[in-house]
């Protein structure tokens, strides 16, 4: 059982029926869940305004609580950077507080691994992970529109994060993906940092000071209702501002909701991926179960991990983190 | 008269019934249009694969026109940055040949800039700018969609910049505009370089070898289809990037073709200027005409400038430039 502190950093709740059905799955889950009295506050599209924002930060970071979780993401961190309290938020994380979310949330973990070594978890949010409705919701109300509740393996991956048990994640790599690394050693990174989040998040922190500079590291990136050119515009940015190259591998996690036109005549992102890794030594795997989509792993940001392949199965390896 | 040459770099040509008026409307202008070989090529989304398009870009500088001017923006630039003729594009300026374009056009822009002092032309696009369906096509078409033909002021400055004549603009500013001026001379800005374009397409090259680093200048931001959050993010990128503090003067120009939406609750695109004023010293203008939109100025970028303040009205200008 943990103490779970719930604020909200960036958008506005809207969906009060997911909040609540996230606190009592949490609940029934034996932790005790700590709700942030301006977790429901809001302001414009935001949750609350900013100075109310910044003061629901620094209660989260004041909590000692064993998880401090974000409701959601949406947008309204970047508003913060220059006055974000980078001091007290690492040293929750020193003291135990383990920092989770994505989306948005990218900020506030590549700025602290900007300013130091401090380990954050991209993971889940409140709503749309641990409040996603069951099938038994789904049918009382508007049909299955959402069915099965919160995901399995996202459930059993932050229990094991809770618990100090996380040592790691795998995948199974398309086939593709295995033929580009033909010549290449199974051990593909060991002691690199892994780092990343949501791509437009991270693009949106080039040339600020919160932009980590990472060498020999293992960079993820996700995105959502982005179109592949969206997508391959920022990735050339990371290639041309020289940041791909100084990695040891990137992984690329779920890139969902956008929709291909009249207009692509075979443009998707699967060669997206293919003209990057024209331009590009260092390996790119693709499929990491990481995103905007109920099936995630929890990933520690600015932790050493190894990265290995062995036959299609890609393993993530950060051992033990207390 | 004005020998133009048109070609695309960028996204293909789907509209061809607006590449035919363009090219019959800068005809019937006395103009001589010479159409390079693969301006309607089509591979994927883009005019050719990235050899084509380039090579395309290489015909336009060689050509000895007196203006290069798009078919239409989209994507496509991007991937050609590493392999661009840097050398001779500026060559061609420096013999008279007028680079003419907006969007996408804006990293080839702004690259020239980063690597010398050649001056490019901010402004329309064959398709979009001549191309402009005029009131009695609409009415013998399918209706009248988009009435009014190719927009006057616009012509009237492509006519000023082909004859040597153009010398400036000006425009109208919001009183709340002139209203945060208060305190600051008439003269905002004196010889400082104008340089800018499409905002996703400046915050690309950022951390890039690309990347001009003006200082002292005049900067000009438009955009479309981007919701008010996301001009935001990217603002905020120029704003703690340090870019927009080392500028006279920002000028915003046209922001069109997004969507507020029941989420926003009052955060509009005012909310986003007004915000960025709260945190920069450096004077914001809005109103540029200038933009996705049909009336269109067209701007020397990298050229100096002074900008001056009139009661409501706004200034640039840049003298004679041959």
């Amino acid at each position: 059982m943990a103490h779970i502190y719930v604020y909200s950093p960036s958008g506005a709740v809207r969906d009060r029926a997911a909040f609540r059905r996230g606190i009592k799955r949490l609940q029934t889950m034996g932790h005790e869940v700590e709700v942030d009295p301006d977790a429901l506050a809001a302001w414009q599209r935001f949750a609350g305004d900013d100075a109310t924002r910044l003061a629901a930060i620094e209660r989260a970071a004041a909590s000692g609580a064993d998880v401090a979780l974000i409701t959601r993401g949406g947008y309204g961190l970047s508003r913060l950077l220059p006055q974000l309290p980078w001091r007290a938020l690492a040293r929750a994380a020193e003291r135990g507080t383990r920092w989770v979310g994505f989306s948005d949330f990218t900020v506030l973990q590549l700025g602290l691994l900007a300013r130091g070594q401090t380990v954050t978890w991209a993971g889940p949010a409140l709503c749309e992970g641990f409040g996603a409705s069951d099938a038994a919701d789904a049918a009382e109300g508007h049909g299955a529109v959402k069915a099965g509740g919160p995901d399995e393996i996202m459930l059993a991956c932050f229990d094991d994060v809770v618990s100090g048990a996380s040592e790691g994640t795998g995948w199974r790599l398309p086939a593709r993906d295995v033929a580009t690394l033909a010549g290449r050693p199974a051990h593909l990174a060991r002691h690199a940092p892994l780092w990343g989040g949501n791509l437009a998040m991270v693009q949106s922190l080039l040339a600020t000071p919160w932009w980590p500079e990472v060498k020999g590291g293992v960079l993820f990136l996700e995105e959502v209702g982005e179109h592949p050119y969206r997508v391959e515009r920022m990735l050339l940015q990371l290639l041309h501002a020289g940041v791909l190259a100084r990695q040891k591998a990137i992984l690329l996690g779920q890139f969902t909701d956008y929709r291909l036109n009249g207009h692509d005549r075979g443009y998707t992102l699967a060669k997206v991926v293919e003209q990057l890794r024209s331009q590009l030594k260092v390996p790119v795997l693709t499929g990491l179960p990481f995103g905007h989509a109920p099936t995630k792993v929890l990933l520690p940001v600015g932790a050493e991990v190894d990265l290995l392949v062995e036959g299609r199965e890609a393993l993530v390896l950060w051992g033990h983190m207390h």
